[in-house]
Order: C-alpha cells, then structure tokens, then sequence
C-alpha cells in the first residue's frame, strides 16, 4: 500500500494544473472586438448544443440507472466473496457459501456507478469544452505576436479538456472504489465487480458525445458546403451563410467534448477491468496492490505529463516557420520517457519479487502508443507514399481518387492489426513468465496484457491535450479570416491548423489500439463475471470454443453489428444536413438581406437545429449499440439453451471487437488520407507531366484534380469524424453493457 | 449403398446434357457476317487470354503439386486408420497404433489430387468459356427473331458452362475417391482426407480465375473507358478504342470463367468437408453411407437442374415485352421443388431412421438459396429503396452518391449475417437432435450444417446458368450495337443485358452465402484434421478458446488479411488499367488512321497486354493469401509454442472467414446498387423537384445528378467485380490450404 498515496495526490494536482492551465488561458487577451465577436456566436452555439445534449443525457441517463437497477437487483443473485481455497500447487480461487452483497443492494449500487460515471465524464466534457472554447480568439490574438505563444496557448487550452478527463476519471474509480469497499464494508475482492456500471456510465455519455457530436459536426460541415458553396455559390466560411457557426461549433463537439469522453471511457473501462483481473492474484497473494495498481500507474502517467506539456514552450522558437509539430514531439518524448520512470517505481514497489516482467509488459504499451503516433502520421500525411498515391490518381478524376483512396485505407489495416496482435501476445507472454507461487500463467499472463493497456494509457493527457489543440487552432485560424487580422497571423494558424489535422488523426490512432487492448482485457474480465455467476474458479480457463455453432453465430452477428452501426451513423449525417440545408434555405428566402450582407442569419437558430437533428438521428444507432447484445443473449439464452446466451454474447463481444478495430482504423485513415491528398494539391505539390519543364504546370485550387480530390475529402468527411470514431465507443460499449447486463444472459 | 449407382449416372448424364447443348447452341445461326466477325474477334481474345492463364495455372499447379507432395511427405507422420473404441454410450472414436498410408505415399496422393482437382476446374472452365463465347453472336442472331429464342440460345450457352462445373466436381471428387479407397485399398474412413488437396487445387485455379480474371476484367473496363471517353472522347465501345475488345472479352472472364471456378470450388471443397464430417458416424455405424451421401445428394441436384433447364423455354412467351427474369423464375422454383423430392429420397433411403432431421436441414439450405437470391435482388435492383436512395443522393454530386451508396452497403451485410446465421444455428440444431447410438449431438449437429450446404448447392447448376447467361447476353447486346442490327433485337438485347445484371449479382450473393456455409464446415474439416494428429477421439470436442491470446491475434490477423487482400486486388485493377492506357495511347499515336477510321486497332495486342498485365497484378495478392495462413501457422509455432500454431491458424481462419463474408457482401452489393442507381437515372426515373409539374424535367443522361452516378459505378467496378469475388475464393482457399498444410502447424 506505500504508493496508495499517489491517486488522490496526482488526480488532485490534475485538477489544480487543468484550474491553473484555465486562469492561464482566461488571463490572456482575448483578441480586436471583430475576433471576440465570432469567438462569442461559437462559445454560445456550443453552449447552446452542450446544454440540449446534456439535458438529453441526463433523462436518459437517469432512466437507464433506474433500469440497470432494477435489471441486475431482480436478475441477479447477489455477489458472494471470492476466496482462496487449497494450498501449495493445488490452489482454488472459489467464492463463500452466501452472497456478501444482497442482489437488490448489487442493482442500486451498480445504477448509482453508472450515474456517477456518466457524470463524472459529463462533467470533464462541459469544462474541457467551456476552455477550448475560449481558448480559440486567445490563440487568434497570440498569433498575431508569436508562433511560440500561439502553440502555448492552443496546447494549455486544449491540455485543460485532458487534465480534466484524466483526473475526473482516476479520481471517480478510486472514490467509488473506495466507498464501495471500505466505506460500505465490502470487501475489496469483490468491489471492482461492483463499479463496473461506472465504466457503462462512461459508456454511455461516450456513445452520445461521439455518436451524437460526430453526426453534429459533420451535418453542420457538409450542409454548409452543399448549401453554401453548391447551391447559393457563396466561399466558404462566409458570414451569410446561417450554418457557418454551426460548422465552427462541430469542430469543438466532435474532437474536443467527442474525443474526451471516448479516451474517459477508455480509460475508465480498463482500469476497472484491470482491477477485476488483479482480483485473482490478490486472492492468492492477499496484496491489496494486485488491486489498485492500475490507478496508481495511471497517478504516475499524470505527473509525467505535466512535465511533458510544461517543456513545450521551451522548445517552440520564435522562428514563425518552425514545424509546430517539433515541440509537440519533444513534449511526447518527456511523457514517455517520465512514464517509464513512473512505471518502473510503481512495479518495483507494488508487483511483488517478479515485477520486472510486468515492468516490460507495461514498456510494450507505452511503445505501442508510440507506434501508433507514427504509424497514423505514415498513412494521413502528405509527406508519405499513400497520400501521394491518391494525390497522383485524382488526376483522372473522382473516381479514381475514391477507388485509390479505398485501397490505401484498406491497406492500413494491416500496420493496425500486426501491431495490436504483436503488443497483445507479447504483453501476455511476458507477464506469464511471472512466476507468483499458486497463480497460473495464464492469470498473470491476462494481467500483463492491463498493465500495457495501462502503460500506453499514462500518456492519454497529452495526446488529448494535442487533440483538443486541433479544433482550438481550427477555429483560431476561422476567427482569424473572419475578424481581417494580418496575413502573418494567418500564416501562423494555418501552419497550426495543419498539425492540428495531424495530432487529431493520431489521437484516433491512440484511441483505436487502446480499444483494441482493452477488448482483450474487458474480455477476460467478462468471463470472470461469467464464471462467478456460473461458480467456475476464478483461475480456471473457461474456453469460448469458436467452432461451437452459437459463438460463431454470435461472431457472425457481432462483425455485422459494426458494419450496420457504421452505416447508420453515415446515413445519419445524410439525414441531419438536410435539415441544416433547409434552414439555411429558408433564412435566405425569408430575409433576402442576408444575401445582400446587409442583416445577420441566425446563427443561434441553425445551430439548435442542427443539434436537435443529430440527437434525433443518433437514436437508431444508439438503440441498435445499446439493444443487440442484450437482443442476442435473449434470443440465444432462451430459443438455444441456457448455456448459449453468454456463449453468443461473447463471440459477438470479440469478433465484433476485432472487426471494429479493422473497420474503424479504415474510416480513420482513409477520411485522414483524403483530406490531406486535397492539401498536397492545394499546397502546389501535384504539377502536370510533361516532357519539357518549361512546360510544367501546377495543379492547384480550382483544376479537375482539385475537384476530384474535394470529392475524396467529403465523403472521408462521416468517415473520420462520425463513423470512425463512433466505432471506438461502440467497442467499449459492448464491453461494458455485456459486464453490466451479464446476469440476463447467465443462467 | 443402394443410391450410389447414382454418382456416376449423374456425372456422365450432365456431361451428355452439356454435350447436347453445346451442340444445340453451335448448330444455331451465328448471326449476319458483321455479327460474326466481332464475335470471332471476342473469340479470339478469350481463347489468347485463356491460353496465357492456363499455361501460367499449368507452371504454377506442378510447382505448387510437387511442393505439397515433399512437404506433405516430409512433415507428416502418415494416415491412421479411424476405429471405433468402446461400446454402449461410451464409444471413442480412435486411431489404429500404425499408419495405414505412409507419409510419403501421403504427400505424393495429396499433390495428385491437387492436380486433378486443379485439372478438373480448369477443364470445364476452358469448354465451358469456350461455348460461352460461342454463344453471344448466336444469341444476338436470335434477338432478331424473338425473345423467347434469345433467352433459350443464352440460358443454354450458359448452362454448357454450369453443368460442366458440376459435373466434373462431382465426377472428379467420386472418381478419386473411388480410386483412394477401394482401388488403392486404403480405409474408406481415411480416404476423404486423402483428399483434401483436390479442394486446394480447386481453390488454385479459382484464385488465378477469379482474381485474375477479375483484374482482367475490371482493368479493361476502366482503362477503356479513361482512354476512349475521357482522354479521346470517343463514345463507349467504339471499333476505334483498341481496348474494346478486351473490355468484351472481360466480361466473359470474369463472370462466366471466374465465377464457374468459384463455384467448382465451393461444392468440392464442401462435399470433401461433409464427407470428412461423415467420417465420425460411418465409424460408429460402419455405414459408408454417411461418406457418400453428399455426392448422392448432388446427383439429385443435377437431374432436378436439367428439369427445370429444360422447363424455362415453356414460361417464355412470344411477347417481347415480357420480363425475361420471369421465365428463369419458374424454371429456378422447378429446380427447388425437385431438389426437395431428391432430398426426401437420399435421406430416406440413406440415412437411417432419423433420416428426417437431416431431411430438415437441407430443406434449410434449399430455403437459404432461395432467400439469397431474393435479398440480391432488394438491394441490387431499381424497383427498391435501397437504390432509389443512392439515384436520389447523385442530385447533390458525386460525393453524397458515394456516402449514401457506402451507407447501404454496409446496411446489406445485416441481411446476411442473419441468414447464414439463421441457416447455421437452424441446420445444426436439427441436426443435432437425431439420435443415432454412440454418435454424440455435436457431431451429427455438425453434419447438420454439412447438409444445409450440399441442399444449399443442389442449384448451383441452374444459378451459374443464369450468372453465365450475364456475359453471353451482355456480348450480344455489345455486338448488336457494332453490327447495327435493327431496334427490335436492340431492344430484346437490352432487356436481356439487364436481368443479366441481376443474375450475375444474385449469383455473388449465392456464392457468399454458400462460403458462409461452407466455412463453418471446413473449418470443423480442419478441427478434425488437428485432432486426428494431436490423438484427439474424432467425437470428443476440441475447443478453440477465443480467449486465448493466440488465437485472438490470430483472429487479429484474419480479418487484417482480408482487409489487406482487398486493398491489393482494388490496386491491382488501376496498376493493370495504366498498361492497357499506355497500348491504347500508342496505338492512337503511331498510327493515326486509327483515329481516322482508315485503319483498324490492334485489338489482340491489347487483350494480351491486359492479359500479361493481369496476371502479374495478382501475384501480390495470390501470395499473400496462400503465404498469409502458413507464415502466421509457423511463426506462433517454433516463437509461441508447439500447439500455438495451429490454434493461431484456426483463429484466423475463422475471423478471416466472417470478416471475409461481411466485406465481400459489402464490395458486391454496392458495386450492383450503384450500377443500377445510375442505370435507373438513365431510365429517366429521376426528376428534378417542383412545386409545379408543368416543369418537372427528368434528370437523364448527360445530367449532373447522372455524371455523379457515374462516379459511383466507376468506382463500384472493381469492388463488384474483383475484390468482392476475390473475397469468395480467398475464403475457401484458407480452409483447404490449412486443410492440406495442417501439418506443419501441427506437432
């Protein structure tokens, strides 16, 4: 227990670093009268969209505790405690005769984890959201003076969003455990299995926040380009179009509140789920550090990422044209070098005489984060083959450039998958050498998987700060156009925005392996919860046989369930712009001075509409995520056989894993590949072949290949933003709804 | 042993039937001389690019034989003898102490039966190409007389094609048998796996079939169409376009060729699948029945496909208005109907007194092809939302068609996930419930789903009959365009072309479904490989733990390999398409009456180009797909552990296998949905919206809404028609090459 200390420690000094980051922000100059006027229509539409969501969520939220309640309480049959039975080579982990928690106090407590969840990620959105939006006309002003402030301020901005998730995340598992076990008298072995509905509260803010706001931001996008630029043949992110704000608001809905409560519900789902699967060792050891270990870990991670974020500006130079994304590395190097410092003083100290083996578990996570940062920036930036390649084919038009861009995106999958399976296996075969007397391999082998998803997880701040970096130096460089600063201050957002595209892509990649290590492990912990229900030793494999016909069926649903996610969510940006379209439309029929310039749209109106629609277009999706894994339990536990619910649950909880992971990574990617193939044009880099080089010409704005590759960018548009990232939450959801719902599939 | 005098009068019977109308079709008018003499330049091409194949197969079929006999002969221990152990309700099914068929005599049979089954398909592929294209000219001779004609001439050059097919896997598969068993005196419980490099040598050829000639196909498609259209601004299959003719004879590649092997493939790696399956009852029953019922199933299917061949010149009607899907309609319900009463039969008199529950599970498979064909249809043709929706989205330009076709391609995966589900769950459930002394549910439940595929299969005569009607109808509309034929056969040709759409897509969707199927049993195939070489009874279950982390990354792996393979067939086509551009735009310039309409293109050369191009485009692909399966086998082998391979494998193969049904049905359908969303603007289905009907204006040819139609189709080519198809025999060749190479991954 030495370093128990450090959880409410760092999830402390998280909140004073988000609440100074804040003041630091807030203190700064907010910019000429012209930036803090459209900094104040996207600070009130975002408001406005965050208070119709929350309120949203809150009644279903609540409506959903109420349910989980009295679901589990008449459901189940209490939890009894888990207990050391044997000795020597001949050790059992059973469970006492009587159940220590009663099955009606098991559905209240877990309805109140899942409302403290949801709130707790509710909470760490609104405030990341309220400073990211505030932070975008300071960013604007400061690039009017320096690239070096300007990167400070969007960064610190972005960092208060990251700060916030992290210490509300860490600080909301370990209160709860901690009341839950000590202050409830439970005991400890059985208290994670008791939070588990705070990771299906996370869950389910995470499904509005990223499913919701990412059908938001992208109906607002295409809605204002069809309108505007199609129909009425006004620029981009002109002042008369009505959904202009509205597109300025989604930037922030999706990347900042969206990506937030995706890495919250990440990070929340695997430490519980971790600590289920420490449960097993410390019945053996009776080391209560087998247990919390995860969050101490995560307390390291804190502290290395405040070192990291406060290095930055040391390593921005005033030089205007430094590469911003220079110092932002360099910060990413600290946090990984300082994680790995932290990590090495948390297994030494808590994991027993073989902890050097999870020690290197822990460096594969931390190196995975790292792979992926790079692999993401390989497959969506200009720099490299594949967006050349589909730079190159949008010479003979659109087609081409979709059919190209398909097969790059494809293609990606393949560095995703290898590097997920390589960071699994080797997680699980070195934490299986560790040798803790009356613990299988297997058991330790499954921990050392969660204490890499941990590892690369201590770097979450950061890459959320740098995420939330993106839609703040997004709306810097727009309020910049707006508002008429100088073409210096342009200079320096749009070299901004630019990395902005990068650090949001990557944090998709982060965002997508660590879904893809915390199936595994939520996995395992379901079939812990299996084999309470079903009284089989904790530390006895409970094969899920992939050629039983039910788990297949169940495998065969669960892939089909993200491929017809996926197209509901797509269809779903369809649906909501055409509601944008038509108030856009009417505003201009009715007040024909908006055309003239001559009166002001309603911002205000077309973003309420605009929000009204995504919450009622994410309703299909939302209910299939949340209804078929709980539809397909039924319907196998009780058509099939009783045995053959949580059999088809579970082959449709992993395959549709592994499925999502692939088809996730390809709407990243390939949305990411195809915004940036349209750039390199625009850039000037695509140039006509031609055997005398007097002859050379650029293929720049305007040309067929421009349009071609504008096409390519719309439609990765819902790729990248709505259904990628919705994929992501999707994952987890049915992670966490399956441990939840469990005693409706078990007999 | 009554019926199997069955076998071989099935066999000879749909040769005799193919024969006859090989001959009826030859002795028809081919046509006025302009008609003849494209048809000859079709002819041509197609036998040129099928002797580049064949030869190319023929180098790499010994290589690849040779190499199956030393590793086989290398690494194997040898054949068992399969015996029962035990009596009463304690029965195992075990394995004789010595091996009956030496290792070496066991790598030289499995590279023997690689060769005739490679043989075999590539034979009615070339006969059955070889009348195809003998068929068009004919067909458009008869258009000029009558419907009712036109539809005989091409159903019957089709089904030259389909009955080939059948009857050579049939004969092929009994004919080695026959000679592995009895001839050779070996055990008729060892000779199926025996067998098994016949399944792989089928899967060979249909990977170079399908995936060549799909790349074939397509790159001469899109090549054609950049060089004529958008570079010369010549109109679509204009005699100027060198390209033109390769673009014909693609068509008869890809659909009657690649298609014909796919489904080769599909019925004799799943009829060595069941009678593997077979294996574990005619232990326990010492009834050989169990073996050969598959193949006397089939023989049922042949004669009920030559009645209902045979009936559908009857519903065809004098009146040339009359929708020719009607007549092929009635005679596929034939087909079915009769399939039903042969199932009754083979049960009844085969399968002892519980013969009813398998008679149950075909009807199953019966029931599944049938839906199949229906849920193609709903959402790959005109008259249903689905692609209504994707001509309504062309209104707002290319990039919302693409959205909205994406968003109804990933939709139409859910209708197959839960058929084959449905079938699976279903057909082993039945199964499960006959009671047969010593034979546990499992094992006759795993018979169960082997039936539902061969019930499933008893069709595939008549449905490749109708997919090779596809091509022929489409060449004829083709060459009574060149040879300016009257607007009366245009007309009939036309309205053949486009239920030839429709075949060819119900046929994709046939032969997804029929892998689905088959996955499952192929994969229980290999499980019973696995086990017969780890000494595991054939009766005793042998879980494949998801759970485990080897096969999880395994699984990993699978699905990455089918998003991989895809990404490289979809390159392929635009690899393959810039070297037919580059012969197409030297022609133009060297000779320039070419442009002039003096002289006339060098079509050959142009088709061989393609040719040689195509099948230097798979390479990448084909290795990947027949390397992927043993690298990932050897390497969880000698880094894991020696059981860790073959777990991985079974991991990838299952995941591979799901993943590969859900994309393949995506790639398929939404290819077909956007080439009839265009083809329905073309109709002048779409109208522009207007409060005043005065001045609604159709949104034909020409159109914007039309042009972005255009995109769509363009970019559905090569997903329809090479990566989707591909998908299939990717499937299936992953469970026969683990099938044949099992032992090197197993210990």
């Amino acid at each position: 227990m030495e370093l128990v200390f450090m959880i409410p420690l760092a999830g402390l000094a998280a909140v004073f670093y988000a609440a100074y980051l804040a003041w630091d922000v807030l203190r700064r100059d907010p910019g000429t009268p012209e930036m803090q006027e459209v900094a104040g229509m996207i600070f009130e539409g975002a408001m406005a969209f965050l208070k119709r969501q929350y309120t949203t969520i809150a009644i279903f939220a609540l409506i959903t505790a109420v349910a989980i309640a009295i679901i589990v309480g008449a459901v189940s049959d209490g939890v009894k405690d888990i207990i050391k039975e044997g000795s020597g080579g001949n050790i059992t982990i059973g469970y006492s005769p009587n159940a220590v928690v009663d099955h009606w106090e098991e559905g209240v407590l877990t309805g109140i984890a899942f409302l403290v969840g949801a709130a707790a990620s509710a909470l760490a959105g609104y405030i990341g959201m309220f400073i990211a939006v505030r932070s975008n006309s300071r960013t604007a002003s400061a690039a009017t003076r320096s690239l070096k402030e300007a990167i400070t301020v969007a960064l610190r901005g972005g960092a208060v969003s990251g700060f916030l998730v992290v210490a509300l995340s860490l600080l909301g598992v370990s209160t709860i455990f901690f009341i839950y076990s000590a202050v409830l008298g439970n005991p400890d072995a059985i208290a994670p299995f008791l939070i588990v509905g705070f990771g299906f509260g996370a869950s389910f803010v995470a499904l509005f926040a990223q499913l919701g706001g990412g059908i938001y931001t992208k109906a607002a996008d295409v809605g204002a380009d069809l309108v505007g630029k199609v129909e009425a043949g006004i620029p981009e992110d002109d002042p008369r179009n009505a959904a202009v704000v509205a597109d300025l608001v989604g930037d922030n809905v999706g990347d900042c509140a969206g990506r937030g409560a995706d890495l919250f519900e990440s990070m929340s789902a695997e430490n519980i789920g971790a600590m289920i699967l420490g449960v097993a060792i410390y019945t053996v050891t009776q080391d209560v550090e087998w247990i919390i270990f995860p969050l101490v870990l995560r307390s390291f991670g804190v502290f290395a990422t405040m070192a990291g974020l406060t290095s930055v500006p040391f390593f921005a130079s005033d030089d205007p044209n430094q590469n911003p994304m220079t110092p932002l590395n360099y910060g990413y190097y600290i946090v990984c070098a300082l994680s790995v410092v932290g990590l090495f003083i948390a297994t030494i100290v808590m994991l027993g005489d073989e902890w050097y083996w999870f020690f290197f578990c822990g460096l594969v996570g931390i190196a995975t984060g790292i792979a992926f940062v790079y692999i993401t920036q390989y497959y969506t930036s200009g720099a490299w083959r594949p967006v050349r390649d589909i730079a190159e084919a949008s010479r003979t038009g659109p087609a081409t450039n979709i059919i190209i861009g398909t097969a790059v995106g494809l293609e990606t999958t393949a560095a995703t998958a290898i590097t997920i399976g390589i960071a699994l296996v080797a997680s699980f075969a070195l934490g299986s050498e560790a040798d803790i007397p009356g613990v299988g391999g297997f058991t330790t082998g499954v921990f050392g998987t969660a204490v890499a998803t941990m590892g690369m997880l201590m770097s979450a701040a950061y890459i959320l700060a740098m995420d939330t970096f993106g839609p703040i130096t997004d709306n810097a460089g727009g309020i910049t156009e707006f508002s008429g600063a100088p073409e210096s201050a342009r200079h320096i957002t749009d070299s901004l925005d630019s990395v902005g595209n990068t650090t949001k892509a990557l944090t998709k990649g982060f965002a997508v392996a660590s879904a893809g290590l915390a199936a595994f492990l939520l996995f395992s912990a379901y079939l812990d919860k299996v084999k309470e229900r079903l009284s089989v030793p904790l530390n006895k494999e409970l094969p899920i046989d992939i050629s039983d016909v039910d788990v297949f069926a169940g495998g065969l649903l669960g892939a089909m369930l993200v491929f017809l996610f996926s197209s509901f969510a797509i269809r779903a940006v369809g649906n909501a712009a055409s509601k944008i379209i038509e108030e856009v439309r009417r505003q201009f029929r009715e007040d024909p001075g908006i055309m003239a310039g001559t009166s002001r749209p309603d911002y205000a109106r077309a973003v309420d509409i605009t929000a009204s629609a995504a919450l009622r277009e994410m309703i299909a999706p939302g209910v299939l995520a949340v209804g078929m894994p709980i539809v397909v339990g039924l319907i196998f536990r009780y058509v099939r056989g009783d045995n053959d619910g949580w059999l088809a649950v579970a082959g449709l909880l992993m395959i549709g894993t592994i499925t999502g992971i692939l088809l996730a990574t390809f709407f990243n990617n390939v949305g990411g590949a195809w915004d940036n193939a349209k750039k390199y044009i625009e850039a000037g880099n695509l140039k006509t072949e031609s055997a005398n080089p007097g002859a050379v010409e650029v293929l720049g704005k305007g040309t067929d290949a421009h349009k071609a590759a504008v096409v390519g960018d719309t439609v990765g548009d819902p790729f990248k933003d709505t259904a990628g990232p919705s994929l992501h939450v999707l994952i987890k959801l049915l992670s966490t709804i399956t441990l939840v719902m469990a005693p409706l599939f078990i007999p």
